[in-house]
């Protein structure tokens, strides 16, 4: 069997987690064995790196030290469970990945997306996602989804702003490469949006 | 007064820290208002990385993990502390910066010295160092000074001939960058490395 990378991209609040379990679940009928990670996280180092990004006393952190703390928090995450497991034939789900880090980084926080990439040639060790659904939401929408506001993290307590430039960033994105960003409407019932990305990994499996 | 910034590099056990103080009094003669500053650390947000670098149970961490978490430490460093100083006139003195990245990472780990500029290029903000001391020790003699194995961290815990390619890497790039790295046999007195440091910053400010 031949290893699956997928990853889930779009604004908190857009219903990621959800899609992922059922896409587990599928992934689980078709005979794969499959890993679920997010970013920033899903290694022990990733995780103490989250800690730092996420830490919302952290106002003074610079835009370049964001970018490479979650380019590290990758690198690691690449290294240690993304490569073994598709080398093994393992499906990989990711809760973010590139994309985001294009999108929040390199569009709504300014550093530019060809910066995001050069750096993260470095940390990507040839890995990309196979398919990536991008869940559109507009940023009002997802921000209000987010409702306990005591405990949003140093991302989520970016303005209105920032959160418009990321809703529109992950479409500019979309456009870019639309052999491999599918766009979903996030405000669809949680059961259509399963459907069409179950049917999309369908069709690549049977490409294989 | 126009800034002054000035690195001090070597392996651990060198005499870096010695040297730095004695440098700060001088340059206080000067007329200088000076900072001194620590790589990886010299912020609160530097040093929560450093303390993810250097944890010693984390004995997994890839090497490009490693570059990246340096670089991040260094954007924050750069953006909050050195680039401000310099702004207004004072003398900045590292203990460590972008040399030890280029030997540590780029010339021991194996990484090379084109992907550490090529990385750090992003977290400098055009900021090099006006001259840097590289105080040179063989390897053994090091790693001896440390005498205290129980307290060793991540990086002093590498083998021997990692350190010994450090001492290398130093020599290396002392020859690659005449103009800039200044290398002082370590092993001399401390007034006399005193006399040669301080005598090449007269002359630096001599030409300003």
């Amino acid at each position: 069997m031949k290893g699956i990378f997928i990853t889930m991209e779009g604004p908190d609040g857009s219903g990621k987690s959800t899609q992922i379990e059922m896409l587990k679940e599928f992934l689980g009928k078709k005979g794969y064995d499959t890993v679920i990670t997010r970013e920033p996280g899903g290694t022990r180092i990733s995780e103490n790196i989250r800690g730092i990004i996420l830490n919302k006393e952290f106002t003074e952190m610079s835009d370049m030290t964001e970018l490479l703390l979650y380019t590290a928090a990758r690198a690691q995450l690449v290294h240690e469970v993304i490569k073994p497991a598709l080398s093994s034939g393992k499906a990989v789900i990711s809760d973010r990945f590139i994309d985001s880090t294009a999108v929040y980084q390199g569009i709504a926080r300014g550093l530019g997306i060809d910066t995001v990439y050069d750096i993260n040639a470095h940390a990507l060790a040839g890995i990309m996602p196979d398919v990536t659904f991008h869940l559109d939401l507009p940023a009002e929408v997802g921000i209000s989804r987010k409702k306990n506001q005591a405990e949003l993290d140093r991302m989520e307590l970016c303005t209105i702003d920032f959160h418009k430039k990321v809703a529109e960033g992950y479409r500019e994105l979309a456009r870019r490469n639309p052999d491999r960003i599918i766009t979903i409407d996030a405000t669809l019932p949680k059961e259509d949006i399963c459907d069409i990305i179950t049917k999309k990994i369908d069709e690549l499996l049977k490409q294989d």
